[in-house]
């Protein structure tokens, strides 16, 4: 168990979805910690380079406590680190082995049909691989739409791992409109209630940066890059 | 917690490292299962089907106890779960939460590192995309064999969760040297000596199928398919 002095430390970037699920996870469980931004995802920062020497990347979260100071990287991982650490705190994985399964199937189905897809819809030019894209992008919203029945939020009554995972893409799903040409609201609409009611819970919201800004920063990067 | 008259079932193929890593799981547990051999995982049973509706493959864990009677798919949900239905016989994951999160990390980077890079060096052509997915997996071997240093098992003195996972693909690592024309006892000695050391385990060692029939039956498929 984490000790009540804990020192915490979040390497992220403002943009990236990894890292905001990481954010969402501690503010839920109200851990206090310290945020550093890494300023360029193309050219990292030596400390974040020395904490994940394998995949050099972001969010990397330290946990300085008394018996544990050894960071913890990819935000499965770091997900799965902050519930069972804290887990006096706010659970956010279902207590039973069988709901546990359940929540990490959908936040993984969430990160595959997004992530890569997501990238592929906003990166490629139109054409049929931007078209596979986009039809497994909607699929996937359409299969969380389908998950999320009746129930006011992925966890029941409230905020559980596949909210948080699902919530840190919402502010990208703006992006993935205006280059896919596609609207979530006439594909999934019970998703868009979703977002409403989750952006309601001012404890979470606050971290999510706007979808505008989210898309500005795209069409500039593919300017940076030409990818245009 | 699991019941004692649990019935467990697990949809499996015999040459897939990913339902093997789940059998070796039930298998450390001392768990008795039902094992159904998928006999074409190009045209999947509707009962898998069925189990498994999002990605239509293997493997799937049915585990019908007093209280649980529904599928887990996905090899690390699956691996995740047994763990955890079954707390109370032979863990394979670490303790602590820190050293989970590290088990994980190194179950997930041998997936990422072994499973599509490695079906590239033997679905591809040779040529500059092989080579890459050749460096690739070589790349990954190195570092597993850095990871494990001077232990007998990555999970120390017993088998572990990365132990079983690295095992799952050994079978494959003929296949790989085959297609890839490179020696894995060439490029990491030590991961040589730690698939001995396993295979001495005659608990999991007996439901490792033979590498030459792995090898053997990739040349069938790739026949079959056209990919030569």
């Amino acid at each position: 168990m984490a000790d009540d002095d804990d020192d915490v430390t979040l390497f992220g970037f403002w943009a990236s979805m990894f890292g905001i699920q990481c954010r969402l996870a501690l503010t839920l469980k109200g851990i206090e910690y310290k945020y550093k931004e890494e300023a360029d995802l193309f050219d990292q920062s030596p400390s974040l380079v020395q904490l994940n020497p394998v995949f050099k990347g972001i969010p990397v979260l330290i946990h300085n406590g008394k018996s544990v100071s050894k960071p913890v990287c990819e935000s499965p991982v770091i997900l799965d680190y902050i519930d069972e650490a804290w887990h006096n705190k706010v659970p956010f994985f279902p207590s039973d082995p069988y709901g546990r399964s359940q929540a990490r199937f959908w936040a993984d189905y969430i990160d595959k049909t997004l992530y890569v897809p997501g990238k592929n819809v906003w990166m490629k030019k139109k054409g049929k691989e931007q078209e596979a894209a986009r039809k497994e992008v909607v699929d996937g919203l359409k299969a969380m739409e389908g998950e999320l029945g009746e129930k006011p939020f992925f966890g029941g009554d409230k905020l559980g791992l596949v909210d948080l995972v699902l919530l840190s893409y919402s502010c990208w799903f703006h992006t993935f409109e205006m280059f896919g040409n596609f609207s979530i609201k006439a594909e999934a609409p019970k998703l868009i209630e979703w977002v409403r009611r989750c952006m309601e819970q001012e404890s979470v919201s606050w971290l999510l940066p706007d979808p505008d800004k989210v898309y500005a920063s795209v069409l500039q990067c593919k300017k940076k890059y030409g990818l245009e």
